[in-house]
């Protein structure tokens, strides 16, 4: 199987990949997100794994608009812990290094680390790019910050797992393929499938108020709910909503019905099994 | 007056804060949204513009995670329609071009215009030091993509501006004092003030549902609502509203006293004009 990713090999993206499809599937390495998802429709990739939103960062308006342009499905989800690893050439000591080289979010994400050891931070433009240059220098002084795959991609050291100052730094991705899944148990046990969607409403008064009874009112659990301005069109709004269930369940089907008749438009991006962390 | 904004001289913080306070203030570079807040709290700073979300990119959870860990103040909001420009040496003509510099963000959002034009993109880590490297070393076949502001501040030469492929991409900035403010006007023009709040609810079947019954109730606007999972409490949300109308007003001020009688923890960020595009 392959599997499309955005960003360079050793990327965080690419650990994720392999977490959860397995070390045995193909990565396929793409520039941008565009790229990633073009590589599903083209059938160059089977699947691909979209960095959806980050605890630190937020959500990534960028893919969700990028489900709605095209005609996939979410059929799983993900949660990776971001562990920065701090990694050398080989035989380096830690009371070594004078400058670390990476990402500029990944250096505030260990800006406490490094001041508490005296070590310089330098951007670069990417993760694994840092820890690829630093092999190519052979520099004795310096660390890069990226993911233990970038490390091993390499074969250069990891001197410390896990150097972020915020442990709560969780990346969910959202594996899309061609065609929609009927998640595992989903019809007969609530609890055990989510469901993405994406709506708009009209701009009236208590419009979001009703469109969130149609869940209330079923009992039907929100484990996400999120507003996104329409550019363009200053009073309207999109919503992303998240909820347990799977619409191969009646009850998750009534209350979509329900929902059509206040949505102006209304889309499902998936039913999958819930991620068990 | 001071204000504190994340990135080199140049960035497109930079660029918000002339445009929102006017060119006559001073402005204070920081290294990462920490620092910033931490030179409003110090005295440092009169202000900091931080950005809170883009249309494209989302929410900036860690600049929310600032206001509820500092007593800090929203005091007004601002919208920046990021226009990249195409940025050379002086003299450089936009045939001569066969190279792009900037940071990855900016450069993807300009592939199908630099594809276009048969330019080649390579990252750097930062706008603004895009065209401070472009500037140093003289070069006549390269351009970096960075803000106007970054243009004028190195006196290089601007061949395009708005080169991003998609129009709608802004940036909202909340300006963020030490004292609360009351919005001009407000407590008797509803309308004209916004007010933001965050809050965590107990995990009880119905309880975002019941939360916003106390706006819908009083026919009080969202214009933002979003969820955010608590990390460490997997069954508990943070959200994020922003309401039509200010603290002053007693509607408004019922509503609140309402949602405390469901809330875990409730506060209220700052009641601020609300910015007019």
């Amino acid at each position: 199987m392959k599997v499309a990713f955005q960003g360079e090999p050793g990327a965080y993206s690419e650990q994720a990949v392999f977490n959860y499809f397995g070390k045995e599937v193909e990565t396929v390495p793409c520039e941008s997100f565009d790229v990633m998802f073009d590589s599903v429709v083209s059938g160059k990739s089977d699947m691909a794994l979209a960095p959806i939103e980050n605890s630190l960062a937020g959500s990534i308006h960028q893919n969700y608009d990028l489900l709605l342009r095209h005609n996939l499905h979410i059929v799983g989800e993900y949660f990776l812990r971001v562990r920065h690893c701090l990694i050398t050439n080989p035989g380096v000591k830690k009371e070594d290094i004078k400058k670390a080289i990476s990402h500029p979010q990944a250096l505030g994400q260990c800006a406490a680390y490094l001041r508490n050891h005296g070590i310089k931070a330098e951007q670069v433009y990417d993760t694994a790019g840092s820890v690829k240059m630093l092999k190519e220098s052979g520099a004795k002084d310096v660390a890069a910050i990226a993911s233990r795959r970038a490390a091993e991609l390499y074969g250069m050291q990891i001197l410390e797992e896990g150097i972020e100052d915020n442990a709560e730094n969780y990346t969910r991705f959202l594996a899309v393929g061609r065609e929609a899944i009927v998640p595992e148990g989903a019809p007969h046990s609530e609890g055990m499938a989510k469901t993405s969607i994406v709506f708009t409403l009209k701009n009236v008064p208590g419009s979001l108020f009703k469109a969130m009874s149609v869940f209330a009112l079923r009992d039907i659990d929100l484990t996400k709910i999120e507003s996104r301005p329409l550019q363009g069109s200053p009073w309207e709004y999109l919503f992303y909503i998240d909820l347990i269930g799977s619409v191969q369940n009646e009850t998750v089907q009534r209350a979509l019905d329900h929902l059509g008749e206040y949505a102006v438009m209304l889309r499902v991006l998936g039913s999958y099994p819930r991620f068990k962390r």
